[in-house]
């Protein structure tokens, strides 16, 4: 049986506060469980399961702790709680300042508020085989347990980095010069201007777009064009769908299936 | 004053079943209210405001019934209420049998659960012009808040249906015969495969695809290609994501801005 101890730990750790603190965070349900497990470089705790889960095999697999449907669900971020949950530390070069790539393709994320925006992007970025995402430190925690959900694991296959996206900019000017793409209202037609096979793209805040700080290193403004040009239409697109078009585009052309 | 009666009114159309009974619906915040309010068709049943709100001119404004902060609060879904609070009526036509079109580029969504995804989705098929959606009946209700909130006033501007997909199958077969489109798994790289200009597309459930009855109609089957072949790169893209990128990639052939 769970101490009343452990169970606060554990509901704590769906704050960033705690998780900052303690370098842990939660990941739900045998699907993601078992992808955690599966990644290299991802060390696990805990994992606290009802008695009918069971490991994958082939893997290390850390300490069990069987739990009750009860203490699962006084632990879970969900009404339904999904057979296991995962304790696994939060790998400390996430929070290291960012190196400047010279080369692959990268999102550059301006204060996204929504977690499950974030982890729909970051599952985009691993789909299409990105080389990373940069996150503004007001960008929400990816170790939030709604953006480790919509993730859908990709967070433990594509690497993401917190810190200034103005410093990675400077540096970028200062080294390899990668191009800066940002979608903004006034930029070209994604569809019909030229791109590049490297790049860093600023997609900017689910209402404010990106920052005015962040404008004048973009040196290519994209647009994704809509169907009405007045003002008859949507003003704009989710920014997870913004994000999916434009890598979409960016593998069409250059980064093919490998 | 707001009565008690009035309060429990309101936040029950929060639920589907009354939403149901009522044919009434709930729009929130002075953005989404102006546009529900400027979109012809939709009729406005009342307005519940805060005093500093004031409502856009030159169109016909139904009964503003001031409220306090705290009673927004009690109305609302959010935390934090938005100022304004629309009640409008869910026009009939929506819950007809669809009917089956001749020509355009139409979204089918098969047992789309979250309202954040349906919402998201349909300002996609706005912002790319699309011709409507058509909804099976499971699939999450047009009018949950949620949905209302994420789809930002597309929901006032294009055509959604809710009804038997297979009927509108059916339909298409003895009629106009449009070309069935479907994201699988198993389909066609969609950026290298030939399209037209009017089709059904079928979008499917977040985990379990498109229903099996459904699978027999698809003429044409479409893959979002991956970086990754080999099991090591995720599994499949967010539904709206995917949705996302396939108008995008119609809309590049054919459709155009307008």
């Amino acid at each position: 049986m769970l101490s009343k101890a452990v169970i606060k730990h554990l509901r704590a750790l769906q704050l960033k506060k705690f998780r900052d603190e303690s370098g842990l965070f939660l990941v739900e349900g045998p699907k993601l469980v078992k992808e955690l497990l599966l990644s290299p470089g991802w060390k696990v705790d805990q994992l606290y399961a009802l008695p009918d889960w069971h490991p994958p095999s082939d893997v290390p697999i850390p300490e069990i702790i069987p739990v009750t449907e009860k203490e699962l669900e006084q632990i879970s971020i969900h009404p339904q709680p999904n057979r296991v949950i995962a304790v696994a530390a939060i790998p400390p070069v996430i929070r290291l300042p960012a190196e400047v790539p010279s080369s692959g393709l990268y999102l550059l994320l301006d204060q996204i508020q929504d977690p499950g925006n974030l982890g729909t992007i970051i599952r985009t970025a691993d789909w299409f085989g990105l080389a990373g995402l940069f996150c503004s430190q007001d960008t929400v925690d990816c170790f939030n347990p709604k953006v480790v959900q919509s993730s859908m694991g990709s967070l433990f296959r594509i690497p993401v980095h917190y810190g200034s996206l103005a410093g990675v900019l400077v540096k970028n000017t200062q080294g390899p010069q990668l191009p800066v793409y940002a979608t903004q209202l006034d930029g070209s037609d994604i569809f019909q201007t030229s791109l590049s096979e490297s790049g860093l793209i600023i997609l900017g805040n689910e209402s404010r777009g990106i920052h005015p700080l962040l404008k004048p290193f973009v040196n290519r403004s994209l647009l994704i064009p809509s169907k009405s040009k007045d003002s008859a239409g949507a003003e704009s697109l989710n920014v997870a769908t913004a994000a999916g078009i434009v890598c979409a585009e960016f593998f069409r052309r250059f980064l093919k299936t490998g």
